[in-house]
């Protein structure tokens, strides 16, 4: 195997630009169910962090027509990485430019994977400063623990719809440095699903089957905790306080993690998770699922509803979420097959 | 409301008999899966425990030509308790008649429900005292925590089939002091489940829609464990072991518990739980579900499949388990509607 | 064993009053951060609900001059049964008199034990209504779940001090009808702790040995969460909040229940518990542990603190809270030897 | 800053070799408490594994007089990754030169820290392929999980006794591409601690101050397991199976991890551990201690036994494991102070 010394240029999932039509619900889900702290409010955008993040915020949240991502941000190891790493992207045509950054990180360079997804990279950050009420007793950590609702630690990774997955895995493989862990090979030879990550996590991106038509989707962001207990007990909060449960708390077959599924007052579905495992074979093969297998669906047996395969964010046309939702998590379901 | 000084006659649901087809499958099942202890061998039978019992076994494993209960053994409060049980079930013309007693308990009387469920009550007991490689560290403990498979503490509840749960469970209420908990009032005016305990745990005793034109039939057999972390790490055991897992953990909503569902390798079915909630209230209104409300299933939206409703023990003429039950838990579904 | 049909006339412990001289700031330790609700305020009191709770309240918080208990309330199971409890009461000439009731509730009798702790038994009750705000998903639940800090879903039990074991967990044995669980005998032939209660709980009410020569002190309420991972959780909110900790999370040998205790802002020491184990054996015997055995402390090893067998509340002329508490855990030590 | 393209050459920490003067009752310990299998025995050597462990094991037991480690090996990125490995560890006249291998694994270098603990680094490994009875249901985990006992999913860090923490620690950031991510530095300027790790875990290798006049010795080897309840269930079977528990679950403040300390029956002393947090930063900033922060002990306050900072492996001349350890956790105390 030929060496690549520059596959850890990209150092981590930073943060995510998530859009909502109801900036203000969204935000109070974010803020008091999920337990995120606000950081900065800027130009319709609001700024909010895990209790775990290093920077200053994990996730934008921007007011916009409709749902769906707004970039992922990714963070390089170094100045010399980043440049490397926009030279890659320029030489293959994926590259949409530079910017001057934004609140909480310098200059970042914009791209789009072959889907359409937009993306940033970046170098130059701020490491988080707690005001005084925010203060950790461990200076280990970057920020008290508020106990507030859900209490996520930090954002974990998020999925990505797309028609054409070998392709926008590949690209994420040979240009950035991500690894496959684990793909879905269908009958036909097409690929229905791919999970990758930059360094010994499971996942930190992944791209699955999009049902329709249509281009740069977002299937889901996932934020993390630290505990099974911990995602059982989300489902009680977001139960009781009118949060339609998509997907109730059970186990993956991919990645192994934990999850619940939610829809968030704006309409974005977002994924509570914890477990999973480590990948610590610097040459570990990626698990290969043929259809049959993926077809079993999570690992324990429990099902997850038609939604969970065709709802994307931004809705695709004529597709909307039914109601009651709750307890039942029932989406209009695409007329379209998956495939 | 009139007082009755006598509610308190039964202590406890005690001990349950299952019968099995296939008893060392049975055995291994329960002993290195469910980490109970074998206790004794006679007849037959062999009598297991789980580590907080503080009888000699909470579960009497029979040799039979299928599954099923054998029957459900209650233990009085005292002996003057018995003797007023025994009266009232003699004045009720359900009573079978005394036995001797069994390993572990004295003289028991046994008797049937109306559908024609087994049960026995007993007063004397013997407390168990372990032998020198089970004894506990701790004297507030009857046995050392083994760590074996799922560890169960001991047994919880049982889940019975009927098809007059109102007669049933109005059975217990009068004569054995059961109190009702929660019931499912259908829009025919009809019950379809009754939820009862002897004291402030949420349910000891519960009846459900029998599918068939059948009697006697058991639902299932619930053992305790203290967190919901283990009953997660009991689906892990489960699938690697090759136990089938009918529903992977989630929470019902009835009595708030936390459940997964196997078949046992004889072919009952079996619940790991933990979790509900404790009843105060002296007086406390049972809690009346609808139709509609109890149509919702699980708290949190997870699934029960259709076998759910349908399968029980003894299986009913042409009811069988299909292959794979693993990962998709597919039992035959019965022609029958449920009611 | 003679038959006592009145062994069941107290239901359970219903609501301690604690005292405060800084009001604000323990209440707000009980709201922001034990996530408990404000159901009434009247007379310089607030009252408190956990998520769990049927009755209205569970701790009344009533500013005073210095900490300590209040008073603790029993339900009767009756109208009868409370007329037979005050009976006893007046016979045994502890007994103080009926009182209007309170908010919640209706007439209540107060007595003291020997020792001069106030109590106060009654019957009539008022079971919580939610407001629109803090209504559940789910009708066998009295209240949302809220999720906020640590969530504690109801009292559970507390721990007085006395100099006279004996004589106090006779009195509630005799009278109340609490059963005892367990206790430490001393080599010298006194009682040195006993753990009683009225159901199948471990303990609903504690004697340990007073310090000091002085009376009615308290030496902590207990306040319930579901999970072990909740009371980890807790510690990791209060070390966050400056509360501090006196006995890190770990496991009691009596009762076997676990534990963290703190110190509130007012000065009462307050535990969040889980745990223990259930009694269903109505005849059980008493686990008594020896002088020895006792001193060996909580069950893995971990230490309380000198603090621990001496700091009550009120506190004893002297003894005071040290400063730094937190992550040191070291209160005044008393001069006075335990005994 | 400079850019370190060969920071990654050292992939993981893979798997340490454990002397035991008793191997039997070790083999016993790592089998049937921590639910270790055996993958292979040869020469005196048992080689374990965990249920997550992708080589053949990440434990060799060697029968030798006394406790302590015979080394510990890394797995290098690829092979031009070891050979610049062993080229810097030669020129820092470290080295000790090749071995031929080992069950499971290529050729390895040998080399040195400066205390004199032993390393081997190494590429080629055999990733394992179960036997039939330990196949897991999901192909993307190497093998089943067996659920025996506390059931450790794989090793996770070791700590290092020595005099000379901050030449040791500076020599494994030079040669093999640790990061420091926590330090104690001493108010005389010397260090009491170093965390380190090779990817984004927070302590794969610790040094920490050896009590006495000596070399070379281990403080500790970790094993993981995915959550707090599963370290609080090892206490209570390391308690019920007379294991001595050192120092009680509780919360480690350096790295956050959650811990339960014991020593195994050939005296060597195995902590079970989770949690901890994960360092994206490329360039996180080491967290510096002072001698008065690290005083304050565990986070919550838990007391760690004097034995701690002075019971390494194998045991200095006249230090001695006290009888009886379990549940008080009093080793010898050392006369040497800790500097």
């Amino acid at each position: 195997m030929k060496e690549n010394l520059f596959e850890h240029d990209v150092a981590h999932v930073a943060h995510a630009e998530l859009l909502t039509p109801k900036p203000e619900a969204s935000e109070r889900f974010f803020v008091e169910l999920l337990g995120m702290e606000v950081e900065a409010r800027e130009n319709g955008s609001v700024y909010l962090r895990g209790f775990g993040d290093y920077e200053r915020y994990c996730l934008k949240l921007t007011e916009a027509p409709t749902t769906g991502l707004g970039h992922l941000a990714l963070r390089a190891r170094s100045d010399a990485a980043l440049k490397r790493r926009v030279a890659a992207l320029e030489q293959a045509g994926s590259g949409l430019g530079w910017v001057d950054g934004d609140i909480g990180h310098g200059p970042a360079y914009r791209f789009c994977d072959p889907d359409g997804h937009r993306f940033e990279i970046y170098y130059e950050t701020e490491r988080y400063v707690p005001e005084d009420a925010l203060k950790p007793s461990m200076k280990n950590q970057p920020q008290r623990y508020g106990g507030r609702g859900v209490s996520v630690r930090r954002f974990d990774h998020l999925n990505l719809l797309t028609r054409e997955i070998a392709a926008n895995r590949a690209f994420m493989q040979e240009h950035l440095g991500f690894r496959l862990r684990e793909k879905v090979q269908l009958d036909d030879g097409r690929e229905a699903g791919a999970w990758m990550s930059l360094g010994i996590l499971a996942h930190e991106v992944i791209y699955v089957l999009e049902a329709y038509p249509t281009r740069g989707r977002l299937h889901h962001l996932a934020f993390w905790v630290d505990s099974r207990e911990e995602v059982l007990r989300s489902a009680d909060l977001f139960l009781d306080h009118d949060v339609p449960i998509e997907a109730a708390p059970s186990k993956h077959t991919a990645s192994q993690s934990f999850y619940c599924y939610v829809i968030e007052p704006g309409g974005n579905r977002v994924e509570i998770t914890t477990g999973g495992y480590l990948v610590f074979d610097p040459d570990a093969p990626p698990t290969v699922w043929s259809e049959a297998e993926y077809a079993r669906g999570p690992a324990w047996g429990a099902k997850l509803p038609a939604s969970f395969n065709t709802y994307g964010m931004p809705p695709f046309e004529g597709e909307a979420v039914d109601a009651p939702l709750q307890g039942g998590a029932r989406l209009a379901r695409a007329e379209a097959a998956i495939r």
